[in-house]
């Protein structure tokens, strides 16, 4: 299973700090893939009709156990009417719930919206038999339409009864044009107790660093002192999903949130315990996993690309450039092309808003370097080009500036793009 | 004539703080319709080879008498060879030539491109019999290829024994993915002589309100005092090409000149003298038209989309926010498909960095107010799109926070622009 090989991948690069043995079970028996992945965790997918009839368009997750919580939210000006109900529930830093419909992202609606989202909530909390208060709802689709609250909350009510291990209908309940679920997991030793960290995702469209249309909904069953939780979590979605880019359009209704429920009984894991930093690797493991599946499904995209930058003066600066080629329009449009024209990713660097010297600066396309010391490197064409005949291409970027580094993912720039958004309404 | 009917349109506007009485002369006899327009200046366009047989590529601008100038350069990082030459050229606030060769950027070069731009330099300088520092450069193209500079070097001589009153190969040999050239003019009365102001740019892709791959060069005949020059010219910029976005990507080549060369013999104008205003308007006038060209011209766009913002506590902010919904992939793809999906206009807004109450905002796009309070305006979908079916689309945005204003312009995504980026090379 192609996923299961790239986790592993990742794996054996990510515990090098921790020292841990991290391992991923993606098709474990009884266990979902994502959401589910960790024990204690239930969810369900439903249609409730704010999508055609028949498509899924209402995910429910809910814990048997109280959880702490944390969420990061669009820093978009305009907000959806959910992330601020959202945002008031994980305030506290505990939740029980997740109610989410795609097909309508109940933004722009005014008051009325936001009575809605909290009929959204209350309707949740009725149905699971808890506190308003614990329950997140999340909304993504069209924006500036009422939404359609009693379809939902009957909605809610059906997948209240539908509840189970497995999280496929959930993580297909929450899609919009993505193409594919997305979901994540990991599992680590800590505090001599195995636990988990699972996560699903959504977004495809009006993806940008900071927090594009995507929600992320990750839980563990790891016992986690909640101020630590909440650092945890805001540096992984830092590493993976802020470094996201479709299209440069940052979309109002984004979250993100992650609910622990203590399930595995580990002594409760703080930023001094000795394997925070595994337990941290794990959650920072499942993020990246869901972020490049976001990156990978981008609307109308062929090609997942990823963009590393290294020997950066600091971290900010090495995802900034990053950032900044991996959002590039015609970088997007070149990879989709298989040209391979490093030109362009040169001038996106320039034009990140970071300083560096172009003479230390050299980029390369896959296996093949094409710019070094402020000059091409000679080089075949046709060899560089092929680096981007792939379905995942790497540009890599050396400064010579500093020790530090940062990966950003996109992807290409296509007619599926320009066809997906030209009538996404019609 | 449909540009002189849109240049009338803006004059009416653009008077009213002036009290001045602008005139257009686009087509006047003897005179060029651009960079020539005004009085004393001479261009010529050749064919050298650096683009393929018989495409002009190679533009020579030169002025009768000394002239005083001012230049805006690309804020990249990354800069190409031609830009640092030419900003050392106007340092000293003089010019009298231009010497612009297309289909190689010089960028990406190394310590050789600059060699090569300053024998461009010099062999214009050598070819005009005027001093070396009198000469402006200029180069656009493709990125990280040595100038082919023996053959750049015989069309400056070839171009320097053509060189008139009319413009048009001057203007054509500047283009690259350009479709049309791009020439605009003004004349206005100052300290009772009439004066000319012209211009002639080109852009197309790489556009982005930081300078993007853009070149103007503009002329007058007026005699103006050196730094009123400066300040005017930048402030008519910021107002002007800063506000085009066309793919959100600056490039490494851009500069906008002008060169005034007093040959109406007026008395020469400073800050304080009364027609000042007069003649700032003229030469933002020019430079609005220039910039409404390269927008229209965006790579395979097919609309010109034109964003005003009003009710901005300051004109900065009211420029950012104009241009993230100009610069907005999910607007432009919605432009091109005439689909009014307003929630991605507010989302673009939302997003752009300034803070403003959504509550009090209003948008509307061409006659159809759609948004309002925070909440939708009833309005009828098909209306709504009918207003994106011409070749200029207006979105106006009202905020309802102060008294400044400011447009940007850009135009929509299309699989042209694909197309084009996705196959540059080849």
């Amino acid at each position: 299973m192609t996923r299961a090989r790239a986790n592993a991948r990742i794996t054996a690069t990510m515990n090098k700090d921790s020292g841990q043995r991290i391992k991923f079970a993606p098709g474990e028996a009884l266990r979902g893939k994502g959401a589910t992945a960790a024990e204690g965790f239930f969810a369900a997918g439903v249609s409730c009709g704010v999508r055609r009839a028949g498509e899924l368009d209402l995910g429910l997750l809910f814990s048997g156990g109280p959880c702490v919580a944390a969420g990061a939210f669009t820093r978009n000006a305009f907000r959806g009417a959910p992330v601020g109900v959202t945002e008031e529930a994980v305030a506290d830093g505990t939740l029980r719930a997740v109610a989410v419909n795609s097909g309508n992202a109940n933004a722009a609606t005014g008051a009325g919206g936001v009575e809605d989202a909290r009929r959204m909530q209350t309707a949740a909390a009725e149905a699971l038999g808890v506190e308003v208060g614990e329950v997140a709802v999340a909304s993504t689709g069209v924006i500036g339409e009422r939404l359609p609250v009693e379809k939902v909350e009957a909605g809610i009510l059906d997948a209240a009864g539908r509840l189970g291990a497995g999280d496929d209908a959930f993580a297909e309940a929450i899609l919009t044009t993505d193409t594919r679920p997305k979901q994540a997991s990991a599992t680590v030793r800590v505090a001599g107790k195995t636990v988990t960290v699972g996560g699903t995702a959504k977004g495809s469209g009006m993806i940008h660093p900071n927090m594009g249309t995507m929600l992320a909904f990750l839980t563990t069953d790891a016992s986690v002192e909640r101020e630590y939780l909440n650092r945890t979590f805001l540096a992984a979605v830092e590493r993976s999903f802020n470094r996201v880019t479709v299209d440069g359009d940052t979309s109002p209704s984004d979250l993100a949130l992650v609910l622990a429920n203590g399930a595995s009984g580990n002594e409760p894991l703080d930023a001094d315990h000795p394997d925070a930093p595994a337990f941290a690797a794990a959650v920072e493991k499942v993020c990246v996993e869901l972020a490049r599946a976001i990156a990978r499904d981008g609307e109308g995209a062929t090609k997942l690309v990823t963009v590393v930058v290294r020997g950066a003066a600091d971290e900010k600066s090495a995802a900034a450039l990053a950032k900044s080629v991996a959002g590039s329009s015609l970088v997007k449009a070149a990879v989709f092309g298989e040209d391979a024209n490093w030109g362009r990713a040169l001038n996106a660097l320039g034009y990140s808003g970071v300083a560096f010297d172009v003479g230390k600066a050299a980029i390369r396309f896959g296996e093949v370097e094409v710019f070094r010391g402020g000059e091409p490197v000679p080089h075949e064409t046709a060899e560089a080009n092929a680096q981007l005949s792939g379905e995942e291409v790497v540009i890599e970027v050396e400064l010579g500036e500093g020790e530090s580094e940062a990966t950003a993912w996109g992807c290409d720039l296509t007619y599926g793009y320009v066809e997906i958004n030209g009538s996404y309404r019609t």
